[in-house]
């Protein structure tokens, strides 16, 4: 991180250095890694870092999902530890936590996300609201994308819920730009609502968004590309999970998850360009 | 457990067995524990062992709350999982974990906080819908508090948002009763509502309800229990954390928190005397 930059700036900064919007998604099942990297704690560490390794100068962030990590115990939360450490400066690394808790408690786990294990930043859940997630975003340096508009068919239960203006999610959108005084706060909208995105990214122009649910989850690309980047083409971030590191089940799978990367880049940047140009 | 008990059966026997509707929140900060115990991810569990056995005959259940424990990275999650295992059987143990996420992800944590640390109940967020809580209520005889109407100040921001004809913290007991098909879904509502809590447990008449809020962060017990319990006086839950666990500083801390918890005890069955007698 350069000296002073927002959590914005960098997103900004590192993805066009790196001229990516891919979120490679470390979401390890450790009986679906391939047989080579074997089984247990050490295999999640052992194929992530194949991975990393394979794809980092063509993935902009990795999010690492707490949950498959939690799955394995006080064994799995040192994997995770070693694995953030691996992820290069010139990406962005994202704890896919989705905490949140009353205001003391949360200061809790800002201290394990961001100091102790030094993700850039988290996935939360703005529902305890203010005081809850205050802790999160006290420092602009790091950054925190809020459950907005979320991938899986459940989303359509409670954010759709609506007050006859607006929705719960549109009301979420609007809280979290007043919340982001420090230009630290993003969005997580699922690929699989592409029209809602245009009225979300019309809410909150300038606020980085996560969204996952492409791939495997079935989202469309193209119009998450067209209707959740920025109007210059930037500042959404588009995560793949099982469709890239699941890819290959052989001796080949970070050869296979680099081409995926590669794969996913071109098509989101030809979308983009596709946007810039229309 | 009894075989075939669901949770919410469980609930009720353990609470007249024991006479008490008490839950000791064990929210550790290192700093904060008595010089006596030491520093360090062993003092948790020194420190917790010490309170439980003071305190096991008179509390209902221990609330842990992860965010305290995971500040401490694997050694903290290694003290979680070593005091889970030190609550008595006559005791509910509950993960106040606050977990919510898509489906497969959803699934992780539930095998995590149920099978691989075996508590009896755990918090989860109901905002990503249906499909993120359901791996959490697949087993009946383990039991889902779903965050409702939440004790912080920032409660106001979303969970009061209404479509006209209820709030969405109403929305919310509406949906988890639907899902109670197992007897195993409850609801968590700041005793720092008391007034909110009449028309919840209307609502919501056989569930159990967690009740934070009271001791430090000033909650109203006598008006929490008389909204909060059943007509019959049962099936809630009020939990102090700050309030007995840091009672005394002195090497006495256990004695303190025993004498707290007696007291919370009997002043939550007086004001339940008071509301089945009139």
């Amino acid at each position: 991180m350069t000296a002073g930059e927002s959590f914005t700036q960098q997103f900004l900064r590192k993805a066009a250095e790196k001229n990516s919007l891919v979120c490679v998604g470390l979401d390890l099942v450790v009986d679906k890694l391939p047989a080579v990297v074997g089984r247990g704690a050490t295999a999640l560490v052992d194929f992530s870092r194949a991975v990393i390794e394979a794809t980092s100068d063509m993935a902009l962030a990795y999010k690492l999902n707490f949950a498959f990590f939690e799955a394995h115990g006080d064994e799995g939360w040192r994997a995770l530890k070693k694995i953030v450490e691996m992820i290069p400066e010139h990406c962005l690394a994202i704890g896919d936590a989705k905490r949140g808790d009353i205001g003391n408690t949360s200061r809790m786990y800002a201290r394990a996300i961001f100091e102790d294990m030094g993700f850039d930043a988290m996935t939360a859940t703005p529902f305890l609201g203010h005081d809850s997630i205050e802790p999160f975003i006290a420092d602009g340096s790091k950054g925190v994308f809020f459950l907005c508009l979320t991938s899986n068919p459940g989303s359509k239960d409670f954010q759709y819920f609506s007050d006859g203006r607006r929705t719960l999610y549109e009301y979420v959108a609007e809280k979290v730009v007043s919340w982001n005084v420090a230009d630290n706060c993003g969005l997580v909208v699922g690929a699989t609502h592409p029209d809602e995105l245009i009225r979300i990214r019309k809410m909150a122009p300038g606020l980085p968004f996560l969204i996952p649910g492409i791939g495997a989850q079935g989202g469309d690309l193209e119009r998450s590309v067209a209707h959740g980047t920025t109007v210059r083409g930037e500042l959404a971030l588009y995560n793949s999970s099982r469709g890239i590191i699941y890819k290959s089940m052989a001796a080949d799978f970070a050869q296979a998850a680099r081409q995926e990367t590669e794969r996913l880049r071109d098509a989101i940047n030809a979308a983009r360009r596709e946007k810039v140009k229309s």
